[in-house]
Parts: structure tokens; sequence; C-alpha cells
């Protein structure tokens, strides 16, 4: 069973990661969601929110699961038996700084792959920090996150 | 009648702004200077020492305008019936996040384009941030912002 | 009254020329498509046959014309006593180009401002280049240009 | 079952492209690499001998498989039932190229992804162009081509 | 003689950076390692830390001298008499900043030569922020910094 | 004796290699231009005449010597004793297309560093290819190449 991870922050959920997801499983048996715990000091959601958003998000999708992790992501990777951690690639900042990544995870353990995805060109220049920005200033994201997600956005911004 | 709005931060206001200004002029019939109020937290200007920074460097340029505003750009420039929102490209990283900010403009109001224009190679590399910086450890600016700035950093400086 | 020049080689046009002509009539008067006659040694369409392709695609824009040059384009422009020179941005392989020739026209003639139109995303990647390529290899590219010019590539591959 | 197609030149085929496929079977069942053939005119190696020296040096990987082809890539991804097209990044260039291509592919048909890898970071700027200039002026490619290639370049530079 | 400066944070002091002091030994006469001194507010390793780790990591190359250095860097290289400041070029983020702070500098003081010298591909990927992150999660940097430092580092983590 | 090696076409020698080159001799002992012999098809000036016109153009300078060179560029690097070979870094596409050459130089031979060096501002957009394809249209390419050189193109072009 070829397993792969799509580790991420998504503070929130995006329409890109989503269709990074339905990318992933059509390659992989199984694609797990590993939400990074502790990814910024003031998160929008913390991280059981950001847990239960994504599960909601991606119930209909068979074989994919979704976790919390810390630590080294090349840990939990050998500890989920995973073949590949997937990425989306938008941008040529991203470009850059997931190949770093991709580096130093297979210097650190070379035993699984890294996988770059393209997202749909819609979602060429989308990231969760805009999502976040647009927000909070009272625009309108629902073209950019699942329903759900700007619900849970628009609730929390009204607090 | 064109209008375009130049937004930013402008803390402080530097020649390579006083270059975009000056081309945009020569293609609209008003731009307006728009001042993002909060946009950090320490500035080293406050708001209204900006806008009195800006109007008195663009003094002589007719047709020139200078706003403080908050919220989100594409509703202040609906409100302004603006055609265009100007911004300059220098470098690569420039151009990623202006595309970025570029096409979220554009799916929140699709009514106005973005017009990237190109200031004097003399100011590729040149940014308000490097000039806090260089300013801040006793290094010479005055090639880098209008008189009046340069002479209000110092004044700042010393305090 | 505010003209912009819009050259390129458009060999064929593709709906990535046509999204960025519909930007540039609503910042200016008027816009003059002009096509480079000697772009390339073996064009697919000859220079009256573009000529005559881009004139039916934009017939039904205002303020629109389409013509031949050859020489530096900074004459022409300077003849056409046009105040800007329109140009697309799309990925960074283009804006490295555009930046050089942009400095290179300023330096030849300063009176007017080379200015940056971002396409819409779908056609970030859309170039004429590719086009040829793919209707060559009998691919379907009845989303990438306008019908007419679909056609006429048909029955250029058929001959 | 999960195919992938490893599409290229491989005029010649390098150690790059080894490492690729290598990373690929770990995450397909089969990976069939296809030679574009008529990819340039003057090519070092024709079809012929691509297609020999590329089966002489992937003799030891199981799952492997290389074939000719010539049309539309999508056309042929089809005919095999393959999950995805691989492609190997590594500098900003190729980053550009790909996902243009991986668009292309996409919009011409939507049924299998382009997946991306990276190559060890030794192979980052090594390409066929690049190992053709070099033993055509004399130098030593045995650090970047599998014995065989380097047997074989050498012979044809000695005729 | 031959001056050249190699300013940094270094915090940690990598194999990238001893790379970079091999090759400018080569070039020059003498290289003075600057530790910037407030580079950031929560340093891993305080200055005088890093100014023994970096002296004990390059004791075997003659004519590398090791400073503590704050203000502007063109200051303190028309006090030593620099001909060159060194840096190491690595990715496309590093190559626009390194361009901005050399055009910066030259503006400041156009007596010497901000010199780029290219790590070994190893370290392509490799700088200060990574190792600490990773030494933070309890991964292995051994191969990324010299003895000494991952000494100290784990020490530091322990603590 | 520190010599270093400035590779290139010259085809015409510019400004911005000029400026290099000036920049060069701060830091060596001794700065070789070598012109590689074949580098296009159809140059517009042949071997002879660059060398002649490079030679006239750095007359004033001392310790630069002018040749021309054929093979590989290593040992040509070898037999001269060069420390360094020198490059000019002006856009991101020059910066890929440097690296890979420097790796592929290195992984040649490895005793001597490619020295990057970054050319005056105003010249960061200025190629020989643009030059060539300006003077061609007629266009006043003064600001760009010696006088020397300006003087020659305008008698080849008439010719």
């Amino acid at each position: 069973m070829k397993i792969a991870i799509y580790p991420g922050s998504f503070d929130p959920f995006t329409n890109g990661h989503l269709d990074i997801i339905q990318r992933a499983i059509k390659l992989f048996d199984k694609v797990i969601i590993t939400i990074a715990r502790n990814s910024s000091k003031n998160p929008m959601f913390d991280e059981n929110e950001r847990l239960s958003l994504i599960k909601a998000s991606v119930k209909g999708h068979r074989n994919v699961e979704v976790e919390l992790f810390d630590g080294l992501l090349v840990e939990y990777a050998r500890e989920k038996k995973a073949t590949a951690i997937v990425r989306g690639l938008r941008a040529i900042s991203d470009f850059e700084y997931e190949l770093q990544m991709a580096l130093m995870n297979r210097k650190l353990n070379g035993q699984f792959e890294t996988v770059f995805l393209m997202p749909n060109e819609k979602y060429t220049y989308l990231n969760s920090s805009i999502v976040r920005e647009i927000a909070r200033l009272g625009g309108d994201v629902s073209d950019f996150v699942p329903p759900l997600v700007n619900k849970a956005l628009r609730k929390k911004l009204k607090d």
C-alpha cells in the first residue's frame, strides 16, 4: 500500500489544499493530511479547530485521513510507513522553499520521496495568509475556502 | 476621468516611490497616493507624519492627492471610482507578491486593473525597509529619499 | 488623447493577447496592435494573414487599431504619439525579458512608459509557440485562440 | 496498476535521468521512459541509438520500459492508461517550462497528473545539452552519464 | 595585501559557511569573518558563543580572522582596508537579497566590491535557520555543521 | 600572482563588460579577457575584429590581456595558472546559467573558483544580443558600447 503524507499548517484549509488532495488520492492508496501543531504563535484557528474543519471538508473523500503532528516530519513519515510527502507547487517562492525542505528531509531520511503536484491555475496565487488577511478586512473569501471554513472564519471574526 | 490609486506603506516615502508617481501622472488624470494606515506595528513614522511628508514631497505635482486608508483596497478603489491600481515592479520577489495581490484584488472586484510600472533602474533594489535600516545604523540615505524625508529621518533618529 | 501600443509577433494571436487588449482599452483612449513584421524566419502565418486574423478578432472592440511595423519600436511609438507601450506579464521568464526591453526602450526614448498588465490567470502559461506546437501535433487549441484563428490554424495545417 | 510515463529527448541519457527513474519506480508500479522521436533536427544520437542506450542503462530496474513516441504526449498517455507523467525539477528555468507544459497537458487531457520529483542535488545543474557540449570539446563526462553512454559518446565523437 | 570581509549572523556557523571561507582564502590574502552583533533578538547562540565557535572551527585555516561588529558594514570595511566583501550565493532568494545589499553597499561606499562565490552544491539549500529548526525538533544536524558546533547545539538544547 | 580569466563571446564588447573588467582588476593581479572563438555561427564581428576592438577598448587598463581561445575553458584556465574565472551577474536568467556553468567547470577542474561580480545597475539589462538588435534596426547604441565599438558597428552595418 502506497501512503502519502500531505503536511501543512492549514490555517485555514483552502480550496487550493483541497485541490492538491484530490490529485494526490489518484496517485496513492492513502493520503494522510498532517497538521503541524505549533506552526505559528497566534493561529487564527487552534489545532483542534483545524482538525475538525479539515475532517469535515474531506469527509466525502475515501482514503483520506487527518492527523495532528509535531516533531520532525521525517520521523512521522517513517512511523506511518509513508512512501511520499506531497506538496503543492504554485509560485517561484514556493519552489525555493519547497526544494530546500525536500532536500533537508531527504538528508534526514532518504527512504521517501517528496512529490510535487501542481494545483489548478485558479489557485496559483492562493495561500492561507492572504485568506486570513482578506477575511480580517471584511472581504469575501467564499471563492477561496470550502463552505464550512468560510462559515467558521465569519463566526471567528464576529466574536 | 481616469483615476489611479497608488497604495503603499511609505514608511518612509522614497525616491523610488516618487519616480513611480511621476510616471503614473503621465498615464492618468489623477493619482491618489493611499497610505495603508496600520501596515506595521512599529512604524518609523506614524500615519500622520507619513501623510504630511508625502504631501510635502509631491506638492509640485498637479493631479496628485494623498490619503490615508484602511480596510480592503478594492472597496476604497470602488468609492474613488478608480480605473487602476498602480504598482512599481522592481525585482523578482516583488513580482510574485504583486501578482498575487493583483489577482486577489481582481477576484474581489474585477472592475479595475492593476497596472505595473517600472522605476528607473537606479531604484531597482531600493525599498523602505533598507532605508530604515541604513538610517538607523547612521548611514547617509540622502540619495534614496526626498530631502524632506531625509531631514525627518535624521530628526527622528536623534530623538 | 492617450494612445497605447501593444506590440508583438502574434503568430498566432491567442486568447491571452485578446485578454490584454480588453484590459488596455479600459485604460487608454486608443490601443494600436502593432505586428512585428519579420519576427521569425518561418512564421506559421505571414504578416498579412496575421493582420487580417487580428483585425477580424478585435472587430467588436472600439478604439482598437491593427498595424504592421518594422524598425525600432520607439520610433514607431513617437510617430503614433503614443503615451504607453502595453505588455502582458505572465511568468518569471517574461518578466526578465520584458524589463530588459522596457529599460532599453526607455533609454532609446524616455517619452513613453511601458505599462505591464496581468492577463487572466487562465492564460498564465499560454503563449503562441506552445499553441503552434500543439496544433502541429494535431491537438485541439480551440480553448487557447479565438475561433477565427483556430479555423485558420486547422486550414493551414491541412494544406 | 499505477503507470507513469517519463518523457524526454534523452540525447544523451544522463545520471540525472537515471536518478529520477530510480525515484519514480518507488512510487509507481510501472515507469515507461518515452523518447521523443524528433525532438531536434541534429540529435547527437538518433532515436534507435537512444532507445538501445537507455534500455541497456536501465536493464537492472524491474518495471521500467522504454519506448519511442511522437505526436501528442496526452494521447500517448491515454493509450498507455497512465496515471501520471513524471518530470524532474532542477532549477528555476525548468520550473517555469515544466509548469507550462503540465498545465497545457492538463488542459488537453485532465485525466492524469504531472508529478514533479527532485533529483539528487549533485544533478541540480546537469542537463543533456551541457553534456554534449563538454563531450564535443573533449572534456570528461564520465561523472555525468552511465558508463555505456560515456562509451557511446566517445565512439561517436571519434568517428 | 588583499583583504576580504565575510559578514553574517552565523547563528550557527554551518559547513556551508566553512565551504565559502575555504574558497575565499584561495582568492585573498586575508579573510575576516565579521559576526553581526545584533542580527536577531533571540539568537540561539549569543555573540560571544558564536565568536568562539567560529574561531575554533577555522583554527586550522591560516589568514582567517574572526571579529564582532555592529554599525554599517561599509564603515567597518573601510577601517579594515578591505578590498572585497565575500558572500555565498545559493538560491534565487539569496540572489535578490544579496544584489540589493551589494548595490546599497556600493552606493554607500564605492571603494570595494562584493564578490559572490558559489558553495559546493551539497550546501545549495543549507542555511542557519533550517539548522536551528531541525536541531530544536531533535533531528541530527551533524552533516550540516562542524563537529564543535554540533556539540554546542546539543548542549544548548539539553539545557 | 593572482590571475583571473574573464571569458565571453563579446559580440560586441559592451560597457557592461568594461564595467566588470574594471572591478576585476581591483581584485586580481592580472585579468585575461578570453574570447570564445566559435561562439556563434554568424557573429556580427569575427574573432579577429573582436580581438582588436577589445584590445583597443582596454588599452588604458594595466594588467589586462586579451586572447582568443577554443576548447574547454577549464583546460585554458589550467594552462594560464588562473586562480579564478570572473563572470558578471545581472539578472535571474544569468544567475541560473552562470551557476550551471560554474558547477560544471568545478566538476571538470576543482582548482579554481568562479567569482561573480555585479555590474553597475545601469547595465543590469544590457547584453550583446540586444545591442546587435538595436544597432541593426538603426537605433543609437552609443550609451551601451565603448566609442570604438560604436564606430565599428556603424561601419559594419553600412557595408
